[in-house]
């Protein structure tokens, strides 16, 4: 935890002309006694969520409760100009993911349905609300950013594709990382883009064409395999600015 | 498993002029399987460890034993020409590493002692010998490769950096990623290197401090902070060529 977010809901005096007042409980206040073991006059960097970043003084720290005064004015960094289309994964790699892609700073994740992607995984409690958000606040407060990415499930991959990928990704560069493709995967884009990846073992045939009718390249990362957890950094970062 | 690596104790005739025979069981044979659910006459793709790949035909399968018919001829993907000096991670953390590092191409992996790095790191049953070997054929088999990388523990720093690094690398590129360093990690380079990737919570000044006045550039990935397991491919993804 290289920033500690703060809710509204733990918000006691909003900052404005003068410091803001926030009390903290649960894991962050693990965190704070048991990794920062801080005390009373230490001093953390904190965000609001969605809004500026800034530091906190810690005025009150008892087993159960820590009250911070905090100043901001800081603005989080720039978001990744990246949308990821991404097959659903296996639960384990799920969670792993969210944190990557918020970390990374992408702030419009679609986890999306294939041939390959096993029925079960969408039955995962890793994909309710709650779960999801927790995940993507671990990868907020890793890289100091506080603005929410947005998730969105589509379970079904033929009308998401016809009926709502186009309207959602006007006036962007979209690639689809596919190892049999000709095209090397470009490097440092200069537009936003979309990102589209496949589950374990590949999109099937089928779905490479539906995506390459709605305008996607097929880009290739030379002839190594990697699992989704590693393809989804190394791409990120070779397209990013 | 997308490529089944064969080690010498499973080669009951080697490949000349003539298909190889080879005998596998365990996890292999249980992956084959479970996952890739083969019969007699299906084909895999093989490799031998540190040699070529090509195509085995299954020609025996009992409960537990799988027995392979099978020719070699197309080489291992290029390595990746970066050595990584890695401070040693967490164990949780240190395994994935191993198989990012073996997917990714790495050939010469480092793991050194920084002053943040937890003296009980060092105590982990994932440094055995046979435990590092096992990750590093998982991230060779995920990727299609073939070639062991070479693991050096070093767990004394200064002795290190003063008498064995400057000789390790020779002709390389020497850069250290250290979030406060003014400079931008470059991109794809055009000669060997090697990276300095340090523990969470970073590399003490003084550690930075010596491995500048070894030759090493500060670079940084801008203002997010990334786990040393999505730094790792980042970097990686980042300065190949």
């Amino acid at each position: 935890m290289n920033l500690l977010l703060l809710e509204s809901g733990d918000i006691v005096k909003p900052v404005d002309a003068t410091p803001g007042r926030a009390v903290i409980s649960g894991r962050r206040l693990t965190h704070v006694q048991d990794v920062h073991k801080a005390e009373v006059g230490d001093t953390l960097r904190v965000g609001e969520l969605n809004g500026e970043m800034g530091t906190a003084t810690i005025v009150r720290l008892e087993k159960d409760e820590l009250e911070l005064e905090y100043t901001l004015g800081t603005p989080p960094p720039a978001p990744l100009e990246i949308m990821v289309l991404l097959a659903l994964p296996r639960p384990k790699m799920l969670k792993r993911t969210f944190q990557t892609l918020a970390a990374m700073g992408v702030k419009r994740i679609v986890l999306m349905n294939t041939y390959r992607v096993e029925k079960s995984y969408w039955q995962t409690p890793w994909l309710k609300p709650e779960a999801i958000r927790e995940q993507l606040i671990l990868g907020l407060e890793q890289a100091r950013d506080t603005v929410m990415p947005e998730v969105i499930l589509e379970k079904r991959f033929k009308p998401f594709v016809e009926d709502r990928l186009t309207e959602m990704t006007v006036g962007m560069r979209k690639l689809v990382a596919h190892p049999v493709s000709d095209v090397e995967c470009p490097r440092q884009l200069s537009e936003p883009a979309v990102l589209a990846i496949g589950p374990e073992g590949g999109f099937i045939p089928y779905e490479v064409e539906r995506l390459v009718e709605f305008g996607f390249e097929c880009v290739h990362l030379g002839q190594r395999i990697l699992r989704v957890e590693t393809a989804v950094p190394v791409l990120l970062s070779r397209l990013s600015s």
